[in-house]
């Protein structure tokens, strides 16, 4: 897709930004670049952290993800750290009078996708660990991003809540099918499925399961239910017939 | 809807298990029943902590969510923790060659919940820290659950697992709109528009903005679809009316 009014913007680095607004704690930067870099984000932004920067307890926490801590841009307002966004998310609570949209993450990770597919530059602000965003922070956001949560609890972290932002989006980006089934060589086709019924009547009959000749058919009918409800690959069939192979031996085979 | 069977089963009961097998430390016990009870889910069930249980280490990290640590069933075998359990997911990496169903944890959400719409009892495993879980644990397993992550880092740990999957079930219970409109209050009408747009014009005209009657078509379209896309709130527009009106002053009003 052609980016809009002719930009010729590089739309493969284009991702949404991660924003910590005045976080506290070295370990919870690393937490977060860890949450972050487990779904591909590596736009991490710090608004005046605390304790300044670089901060030694963020690169232990991060857990392999140094790559984010090492390029973490520092800024002195969330006014400069969004400088270059064309839309900007407010993590935070539900606030009926909050006069912004409000998004869930799945949402706001759709509506991301579709604007860095024309382009445009999304970031999300994450306010302080026990205090959140300011009134004036959400002032400089367009849509609001409050994550549904269990309300007799609610007790999100700020890593907890840049992880689920961050799955939400790689949702739209990894090219991985939901469902993969279990048999990747394809299940057994009817002919082995039969083989299969058709040995194992041989030698229950054999061996005097079919006692009644009036509930045969009913037993046979359950028996090839059963079969045929288990979704068996091919290699399962070939395993089974063996099985029933070696049950069906008498001593004088 | 009616349980399959005629069981009489309190359907409002059922959620997922949420099954740590050999969890190493407390602390991530806590971490766990944390992020499950963002999300409603209560049913903590621990396969031979290595630490054995109680765990001191667990409540703190609990944050709150203490109920779920004091209420957790302990087990000896994963067999014994997945008796009650109709339909059981092993959270583990894809695997190409591993004779189960793959599903990603919103796949796998979807499917717990129409589970347990009619009455069945889905249970979700986690391994041990370090480890993950064994082949002999995934062979109690009817699905794998794969988290599809940064495929050059992929570094979830325990809770944050624990978390992705707790809140993918939460979206299919929670009756949370994708959306809420900035304004609950409902957008402007036409006519207020209209009326800020005359009055801004009337106020224009007086100033000087329009100086060519040739421009003046356009100048005043080009106005007027600012305003109309700015889709403002009735309180906006009398706002707006009062700056319009202030600013349309001049010494002799």
């Amino acid at each position: 897709m052609a980016p809009r009014g002719g930009r010729l913007t590089d739309m493969a680095d284009i991702q949404p930004a991660v924003i910590l607004v005045r976080p506290q704690l070295g370990q919870n930067i690393g937490k977060a670049a860890r949450a972050m870099y487990n779904f591909g984000l590596t736009d991490l932004r710090l608004v005046a952290p605390r304790d300044g920067w670089p901060n030694p307890d963020a690169g232990p926490s991060a857990a392999g993800a140094l790559l984010l801590i090492d390029q973490a841009t520092v800024y002195e307002t969330v006014e400069e750290a969004v400088a270059n966004c064309t839309h900007v998310y407010a993590t935070t609570v539900r606030d009926r009078d909050m006069p912004k949209p409000v998004v869930t993450p799945r949402e706001a990770a759709a509506q991301m996708a579709s604007m860095i597919d024309v382009g445009e530059r999304p970031g999300v602000l994450f306010g302080p660990e026990r205090s959140g965003l300011t009134n004036d922070d959400i002032a400089l956001a367009d849509t609001v991003l409050t994550v549904p949560v269990n309300p007799d609890y609610g007790s999100l972290n700020l890593a907890q809540a840049v992880i689920l932002m961050s799955y939400e989006f790689f949702q739209h980006k990894a090219d991985v099918p939901a469902y993969l089934p279990a048999h990747p060589e394809g299940l057994a086709d009817k002919e082995e499925l039969v083989g299969l019924m058709e040995h194992l009547e041989q030698v229950l009959t054999k061996k005097g399961y079919f006692r009644s000749e009036g509930r045969q058919g009913t037993q046979r009918l359950a028996l090839r239910n059963i079969l045929q409800n288990a979704e068996f690959a091919s290699q399962d069939v070939r395993t089974l017939r063996g099985v029933v192979k070696s049950l069906g031996r008498t001593r004088e085979d």
